[in-house]
C-alpha cells in the first residue's frame, strides 16, 4: 500500500508540477494562486460523484477520470469560459495502483485537451468519492447566464441528448439495444463532451445557457425560473442519434427529456442570431438543433402564469407530458 | 423528506444569494463569477472530511460545519491570504433537517466572521463526505510560501499545537483527563481556529509558513524539503497548554510534535524580525513561540545531509525522537 503523500505525489503532483504554466503556485503549498487574465473573471464551478449514484463500481477507472472532469468542464462551457485549471479531492477505500494508472491518465487526457491544469487537491481513505472544483476565465458582459433569456428567443440544444440515458437502460436491462447501438449509447455514458468549444464561441452570440446534466426538461426549467419565462418545445424537433431512433418512441422522449448526464448545452439566441448559431456549432463542430421558444409570462393563463413548459408535437397540438428531471435525493 | 433543489435553497442557497456580495454571480448558475482584487492573486485550496477518518459518527454537526470550513480557512491563513469565498459539496446518506440546520449554523457563523462568501456547490446522496473549496486573495509578493525559508530563520508556531490530539486521546480512552481539561482538548479538537488574522499581519515579516495539519514534526519537513533546507528544534520550548502540560511528558510530545488537527501555523522569520513577529502576534490576539533555528543543509554531516530536523532539549543535548506525521492511507 502507498503513503498518501507518495501516492499524490507519483500519480498527481508531479504531474502537476510538470504542466503547471498558468498557476502561479500549484501542488505542493497550502494554496494554489492564479489570476484569470487581465479584465477576465473567474469562473468556478465543483462537482462530486458518488460510486454507485454517479457512477458503478465496475466503471473502468479510465472512463471515470475522464468523466470526473467533464462534467465540471461542462459547466465552464455553459458559461462560455476558457478552462484554466482544477483541484481535485478523492477519497478512495484502497490505493491501489492500477486503478490509479488508469483513472489519472483518464483525467488528465481530457485536461491536457482543453489546457486545464491540475492545480491543487486532497487524498483521503474512505468510501469512493470524486470532487473536482474548476476554474476557467470570462470577461464579466460575455458570460453565458441563466437569467438572460428574453421572449421570443430561439431555443436550441447541442448534439443528441439521451443517449447517455439510453446507455444506463441498457445495463440496467431496462430496454435492449444491438451490441452497436449499445456502444454509442456506453460512450454517451462514460465519455461524455465538454461543449467547450461551443460554449466559446456563442460568446456574444446566445443570451442564456446551461448545460443538460438532470434532463433537458428538468434543466430548461432553471433557465426559464432565472429569467422568469415560459417555453414551448417541439418534441418531435429534439434531435435523436440513430441509435437512439431505434428505441420505441416512450423510451427515446424518457431519455432526450428527462435522461440526465447528457452534458450537452441547451441555450438561447434571438431569432437573428440563427445564422451565427449555426457558425458557431460549425466552428465547434457539433450539431446545434432549434427545438422551441422563449415565451412570455402571462398571468392571465393559468398555462403560463409561473415558470413552465408547453410541449407540442411538429404538428403544433399540445402533449400531456409529465416529467421530471433526475434528482440526486428521490428515488430514481 | 427534502428534495435536492429545496434542500440546497432551504439552508443554503438563499443565504448565499442574500450574503454575495464579492461575486459577481453566485449559487444558481453554472458557475460562479469571482475576481480577485486588482492586483492580487486568487489563492485557492480544497479539503475533503469523511467520516470515520476526518470525525467520529456522532460529532456534533454545528461543530462538523465549524471544522469543515476552518480547516480550509487556514489554508489561506497560512498563505497570508485573505478570505473571500468557498464552495462546498457534500454527500449525504439522508437529508435530516436538524442536522442541517445545525451543520449550516456551525458553518455560517465562522463564514460570517471571516467575510467568507459561500459562492457555489453540489449535494448527493451518499456517504457522509464534505469537500471545501476555499478562496482568497493574496498580493503575488506577499504570499507565505512554503519554499521561502532562509538559514538562520527562526522557527515559530503560534498557540499550543497537541490539544486537538490531546483530545482525541481522551475520547479514545489512550488517556484520562479531568473534566475541565478534556473541555480544553475537545474544543481545540472540534473548534479549530483558523489565524487568519496572524496569517495577514504577518505578510512582509515571515518567510516560509504552513498550517498544523498534520503535526508539527511531519509538517514542518514539508517546509525544509520545499527550501532546501534542516531544522534545529528545542522540544522544552514547544507551547504547552497548562492541560496538556498535566499529561504526562511522552504524550506531551506525541501530542505536541506528532498530533495534528492543530491548525496553527508554522512559520520562518529573520532572526531580525522578532519584534515584528511579536507585534503581529499580538494584533492577532495570539500567542506566537520561537522554538528553532533554520540550518543549513551540509553533505558532510550525515544529519544534515538532506531536510531533517534536529531535536534538542533545553539544555541543548541532542533527544533521539522518532515521529511521523498523521497520514491518511496508513494505520493510525
Amino acid at each position: 500500500m502507498l503513503s498518501e503523500f507518495s501516492l499524490i505525489d507519483r500519480f498527481f503532483a508531479r504531474r502537476a508540477r510538470a504542466n503547471t504554466r498558468r498557476a502561479a503556485l500549484g501542488i505542493g503549498d497550502d494554496c494554489a494562486l492564479i489570476a484569470p487574465p487581465a479584465g477576465e473573471m473567474l469562473a468556478i464551478s465543483t462537482d462530486m460523484l458518488v460510486e454507485g449514484r454517479h457512477f458503478l463500481p465496475d466503471v473502468d477507472p479510465h472512463a471515470l477520470g475522464h468523466k470526473a472532469l467533464a462534467v465540471n468542464l461542462s459547466d465552464l462551457a455553459a458559461m462560455g469560459a476558457a478552462p484554466l485549471g482544477f483541484t481535485l479531492a478523492f477519497s478512495l477505500p484502497k490505493p491501489r495502483e492500477d486503478w490509479l494508472t488508469a483513472f489519472s491518465a483518464g483525467l488528465f487526457e481530457l485536461a491536457d485537451r482543453f489546457g486545464c491544469e491540475l492545480i491543487g487537491g486532497d487524498t483521503t481513505a474512505g468510501p469512493l468519492n470524486l470532487c473536482i472544483t474548476v476554474f476557467g476565465s470570462v470577461p464579466p458582459g460575455a458570460a453565458l447566464r441563466r437569467d438572460a433569456a428574453q421572449p421570443g428567443d430561439d431555443i436550441w440544444v447541442s448534439g443528441t441528448p439521451g443517449d447517455a440515458r439510453a446507455g444506463l437502460g441498457v445495463l440496467r436491462g431496462e430496454w435492449q439495444a444491438d451490441a452497436a447501438d449499445a456502444a454509442v449509447f456506453r460512450h454517451a455514458l462514460e465519455r461524455p463532451e465538454p461543449r467547450i468549444a461551443l460554449g466559446l464561441a456563442l460568446r456574444g452570440v446566445a443570451h442564456a445557457a446551461l448545460d443538460v446534466s438532470d434532463g433537458l426538461a428538468g434543466d430548461l426549467l432553471h433557465i426559464l425560473e432565472r429569467s422568469n419565462a415560459c417555453a414551448r418545445i417541439d418534441v418531435d424537433a429534439l434531435p435523436r442519434s440513430a441509435a437512439l431512433a431505434r428505441l420505441p418512441q416512450a423510451v427515446q422522449r424518457q431519455c432526450a427529456l428527462a435522461g440526465g448526464d447528457d452534458y450537452e448545452l441547451c441555450f438561447t439566441a434571438a431569432p437573428g442570431a440563427r445564422s451565427a448559431v449555426e457558425a458557431a456549432a460549425q466552428h465547434a463542430g457539433v450539431r446545434a438543433t432549434r427545438i422551441g421558444t422563449i415565451t412570455v409570462l402571462d398571468p392571465a393563463d393559468p398555462a403560463r402564469a409561473r415558470p413552465g413548459i408547453a410541449w407540442h408535437d411538429g404538428s403544433g397540438a399540445p402533449l400531456n407530458l409529465t416529467l421530471q428531471g433526475f434528482d440526486h435525493f428521490h428515488a430514481d
